[in-house]
């Protein structure tokens, strides 16, 4: 029940929705009102789909329907790209059609024009929108959001991501432009698949605790991306976020850190943005990693959607060149976290016969320079050595990589030292490469291996940090069932 | 004249060489010695290539000599490429050539093998490849390098980097590695555009001292992009680099921060890299940009070749999308040294009148959030409008974009706003595109117009505030000539 003593329906009536209208659907192909129909159209979804237009018969080969209570069967969710106003109407309308046929789960309202401009008015036609809708236990993500998607159920409400590869992760953001940008520089190499992608805009309804609370009974999400300005009942979302902690890992990033930052949130979606150090406290209780930058960011949750946790803090850097090694363990050692890894006799001395005269092992601790005389078909001795070394925790392995090595039989030879480990003992291993598109083919070779790759070795550094943070909170916060 | 008391030769003889022997050069197409002599073929050079192997009449079509005393006429570079005895038997061999014939201005040597690896006999050898070199003023680049690149006279002695775009960045650096990762890096958006490149190595003769002095004087570099991991001779780096910064930015990394990092230093190229607060008064002092992260390094390089600096510190934010704008602004202010702009009421008045009623115009200061419904053609009126203003100094768009702008004309409209300002006016530009290889294309038409792209909000701010620091710096460092 909500404050309001009304029972909440549940999200997942939403993100396995069976049929969606579509409210604003639009013939013209270059309205949002048309991408939301192509979008839902093209996802692996073998519900019914309605686009509502009085003035159209079809859109995009799909028979058109005049308004919302002319729909026939069960419609369970109902997207709305229309003015303000009409927003509001609609609700009313919405409602009338749940007293009528019991329906609809729910309904995402894209459109802007509400509490998010700061306004009396804007606040006052949100309320009006929300209160028949809440009297029902109709849910509502946003308004002024981009909607949600279901890799698994097909469900798709968005105007500006098309279907994505399905995955272990799970995106919540107060941003639509964030977290569909978030997806996009994901999308050439394969960095992540998705598992639901959840914009909650406004939160008039549905807020970044729920969704969290949500998406950690999700069986498919193996790690959820958060992006927030402003998290409301903060004690309720340190509760959920730490259960949520305990089974998987939360990587946020919070903007609004600063006073301006704040203004601009609060014109942003209406969110207030609160003491950032409350929310550092906050993270940190509730075993949430926060990241520094949008990159750290979004490298962290596509090593932690592919990678298993490293259990203790002791890493290699295993390099084919020594610049980018340099600034790894510098950028390692400068986390407060991390310590390098103190190789075994018996691993230096296996190394030492196998590579090059020239090549470094172990000096600095953890740091094996392979240099540039290493051939491909050692690598899968190399890692498997390293990986197989009680001492280690964790591997960054860094190449350019010299044009003279197969792309192929390369990271072939490295899956096969790694994968020679069960599931149970693998230890991570992150993969920087600095060329470029030189190395685009390569990066998805690993990629597709389960490999995470990074074009910069201080991000590879702050990843691993974060894993081990991450890990770290997890072993002191062990689940008791 | 140098320590042992020899005229030091210019290292003009070596960029501009006519002519370049490879010795060590390869016809197995996956050597390093037939790559540098495919890329010295490839570049717009026309002076002569002289491949060196007593065992091939020809490599790559090109006329083979068995030794470099044979090579006919003026001979000014020499690349070496073989292993580490063979170079220091070849310098004895280059210094006979230079005692008969008086020419051969420099060499570069690839080769490792030498004081990198920490071990006296390479050291020794080192000193003996150097020392009959020295004696006649013949210039050494590395060894344990890269080599060098001109864009304009053509020279190329790299077997990593081929032809490249013409432009005003100068890229010195200690590791070969990074250096042409930062070149492939930025190749496909067109980012950069390089004058000369330049791999120190084991600095044996040739150190970043003399690298940073000799860009000082190049009238194409127009900014230097340095890699350090250890200086010698602090003080006539400091001295060296003020005088160049006074004239033209130098943005560094300098890596080896940790004692950890130091010995992976030590290893690499058998620098010692120092206290590293000493190294961040030094560049202080010297008005040495110092980027904290490689991406910020790679960016603020990349802004820098083609953006005016900011006459003051105050940065207009304008945006189409909330959440990126927000972290921008956010990461803007934890800089430390950026003030929002303070928008003039006509400039606010004019881009109300001209903006959709949901637009956020100056709330908080210097933030612009034209939302969604902003057109492509309006555009060019906002960028124009608050570039105008005296409050401002620099602005930072940010844009997914909505896939209903048209990439082209968008493009347009901005630049003719941008442009609508003499060269003496002009304020920085940044742009901010969140949609990864999506916005590829809009990209690469912002680059080629002159503006700078990024994908992340808070690399853009970093990026601004680098180049604020720096102009601050430099009006506080006048040159009196």
């Amino acid at each position: 029940m909500n404050a309001a003593g009304q029972v909440k329906g549940s999200l997942s009536g939403l993100f396995n929705a069976r049929s969606i209208a579509v409210v604003g659907a639009s013939p013209r192909r270059d309205k949002p009102g048309n991408h939301v129909i192509r979008h839902a159209k093209a996802m692996d979804f073998d519900g019914q789909i309605y686009p509502v237009n009085p003035t159209q018969k079809t859109i995009e080969g799909i028979k058109c329907y005049p308004d919302i209570m002319s729909i026939p069967g069960r419609l369970d969710l109902i997207v709305l790209i229309v003015g303000a106003d009409e927003c509001v109407r609609m609700a009313r309308e919405i409602a009338r059609r749940r007293d009528e046929k019991g329906d609809v789960a729910g309904i995402v309202v894209v459109s802007g024009g509400f509490s998010e401009g700061g306004s009396a008015e804007g606040e006052e036609k949100e309320k009006a929108m929300l209160e028949p809708l809440q009297a029902r236990g109709i849910r509502l993500i946003g308004p002024n959001c981009l909607g949600i998607i279901d890799q698994y159920s097909g469900v798709n409400t968005t105007f500006d991501v098309p279907p994505y590869n399905k995955g272990g992760v799970s995106v919540v953001s107060q941003s639509g432009a964030l977290a569909a940008s978030f997806l996009t520089w994901a999308k050439d190499m394969e960095q992540i698949g998705i598992s639901k992608f959840f914009t909650v805009g406004n939160m008039a309804d549905v807020d970044v605790n729920e969704a969290v609370e949500f998406l950690g009974e999700d069986e498919n999400t193996r790690v959820i991306a958060l992006y927030v300005e402003g998290i409301r009942q903060g004690r309720r979302f340190v509760e959920a976020a730490k259960k949520v902690s305990q089974r998987k890992p939360v990587v946020a990033y919070k903007s609004g850190r600063t006073s301006f930052g704040s203004g601009a949130v609060r014109s942003h979606t209406g969110a207030v943005a609160g003491n950032d150090r409350i929310y550092d406290g906050a993270f940190r209780q509730a075993g949430v990693i926060r990241a520094a930058t949008i990159a750290e960011f979004f490298y962290t949750v596509c090593a932690m959607g592919k990678q298993p946790l490293p259990r203790g803090n002791r890493v290699c850097v295993l390099t084919v060149v020594g610049g980018p090694g340099t600034i790894c363990i510098d950028a390692l050692l400068a986390t407060g976290v991390v310590e390098m890894a103190c190789l075994s006799d018996g691993t230096k001395g296996h190394l030492k016969e196998i590579l090059a005269p020239t090549a470094v092992v172990g000096e600095p601790h953890g740091y094996v320079d392979l240099t540039g005389s290493v051939t491909k078909e050692k690598h899968e001795e190399i890692v498997r050595t390293i990986l197989a070394d009680e001492g280690v925790d964790g591997i960054i392995y860094l190449n350019t990589p010299p044009p003279f090595l197969g792309d192929e039989k390369l990271v072939e030879s490295i899956l096969k030292g790694y994968n020679s480990f069960s599931e149970e003992d693998r230890k991570p291993l992150l993969c920087v490469l600095t060329f470029g598109s030189n190395v685009a083919g390569l990066r998805l070779l690993f990629e597709r291996g389960g490999i995470p790759t990074m074009e910069f070795p201080d991000i590879a550094a702050a990843v691993m940090a974060n894993m081990i943070r991450y890990s770290e909170w997890r072993n002191t916060h062990k689940t008791f069932k």
